[in-house]
């Protein structure tokens, strides 16, 4: 994966070399990959195979990062760490910050489009699927905006689920459809991974939210206590520790559900959402 | 063109709503519609009509929107005003700026890939083109990238040609292209409109420094002689205020001499190239 990235980003050297070195910083920073993991594997659950959709699974972890970048700016977060480094734009600044991320969501699609064109009618749609995903109708921004928004409301069920349907869910929710559509998927098994694409999801933002009570900030690599102190709206805070920590089992346990057809070929999917509920950072 | 990007983009009280009132606000804030123009008019140059191309042309301008606000924005050219109203991050907040920024380019690509897809092939390319234009190699950021970076270093003309090519440059031109790929131009077609787009650019940014020099904010509509006070490579700055008026009109001239072969049909991308040179704002 992380050879593929290499390759699609431009080098530190090439001009204007600044920004390239941002993007690579911030892409190179230690993240997970878990997006481009379910698009490889989603592909793997339906065809056997996952060749080729590298470069579209690449374009998810471009996405996540330019969102990552700007999450954690003054304007936003204001997150000085992330996975234990200092954050882009306090090593490179605030406008080299803003502009590496709209690079990294602009590359996302110049990858995507340039990607090989054996089913252009799929890339297509795979594009389509991405920006809707990350835009502003139940997508990433929109959930990032209710977020903001969210802060000091009075902390209900609806409005935290509909949050991170959006600002997580789905683009970990799209990472899978993008991976069964490259595949060939039929609809019936679609709807089957996005299913799990989207248990995965809330399974991952629960678990978030219980590690940044839980843990220290030198365990997460980020500010640890942040979304109390900021008021968001948690699944600690609308159902308390034990509860949320039996909703995140029960959302594994219906994303093994719905991988059910696909038998044996899954089985990464399976293991990818045990880690999911089971991380620690 | 208002009424489709009326169409397109989500209404003002679609939740989360603060962030579709911030993209609306800066989109209809009274924009040239240059790109749009650009690329419905390549189309009918090469085909006679330009039926259909719309979408794509409000694509243009929603990626030109997104790069106006985050130009904007405090960390970079700090601007409070733009085309005679209050600069969006001045209205919505820094926050709200960035993700409406963010928004705008992500629709870009979704109205690109959601278009009639009668042609997958060509709406494939015309979204590669687009994204490489609005990338760091040679494309929009990569010019906002050199610009900031230039700023006092001594001005020479290639550093100055090869910033305004990338900065403004490369998206008009690509405006140009898509028009003109959606039509089905042929490889000489698109290299003459190509070239039109190019001339067009380097006249427009031309005429843009003379503008930032002779007129007054209140004409401009945004803080007029800032290009001085932040010591930006600028034409006047390097060629002097009366050659650099010659260099705008030959680029005119180059510019009607790139569409000699479309007769009639580019009349109106002659009459743009006009415009462009004799604008006073």
């Amino acid at each position: 994966m992380d050879r593929e990235l290499d390759r699609l980003v431009p080098r530190e050297t090439d001009p204007p070399a600044t920004i390239h070195r941002a993007m690579r910083y911030s892409l190179f920073a230690g993240g997970k990959r878990i997006r481009p993991i379910l698009c490889l594997e989603a592909a793997r659950a339906v065809s056997g195979e996952a060749d080729g959709v590298i470069t579209a699974a690449c374009a998810l972890e471009l996405i996540h990062t330019y969102s990552l970048i700007h999450d954690d700016l003054p304007a936003l977060d204001n997150d000085d760490y992330r996975r234990g480094k200092p954050t882009c734009h306090k090593v490179f600044g605030e406008a080299m910050a803003i502009l590496a991320g709209d690079a990294l969501l602009t590359l996302a699609f110049q990858v995507l489009s340039s990607m090989n064109r054996h089913y252009v009618d799929r890339q297509v749609r795979m594009i389509a699927e991405l920006a809707v995903a990350a835009g502003t109708q139940g997508g990433m921004i929109g959930g990032q905006v209710a977020d903001l928004e969210g802060e000091g409301q009075p902390p209900t069920p609806e409005l935290l689920e509909s949050i991170h349907r959006a600002k997580t869910g789905a683009i970990l929710r799209a990472s899978v459809r993008l991976g069964a559509i490259y595949a060939g998927a039929d609809a019936h098994q679609i709807h089957r991974l996005s299913s799990y694409g989207e248990h995965c999801g809330l399974a991952f933002q629960i678990v978030d939210d219980i590690l940044d009570v839980e843990q220290s900030s030198e365990e997460l690599g980020k500010t640890a206590g942040k979304d109390a102190r900021q008021q968001k709206i948690t699944f600690p805070a609308v159902y308390g520790l034990a509860e949320s920590k039996r909703m995140a089992e029960q959302q594994r346990l219906m994303a093994h559900e719905a991988l059910e057809p696909f038998g044996e070929r899954a089985q990464r999917l399976r293991d990818l959402a045990d880690m999911i509920v089971k991380r620690s950072h």
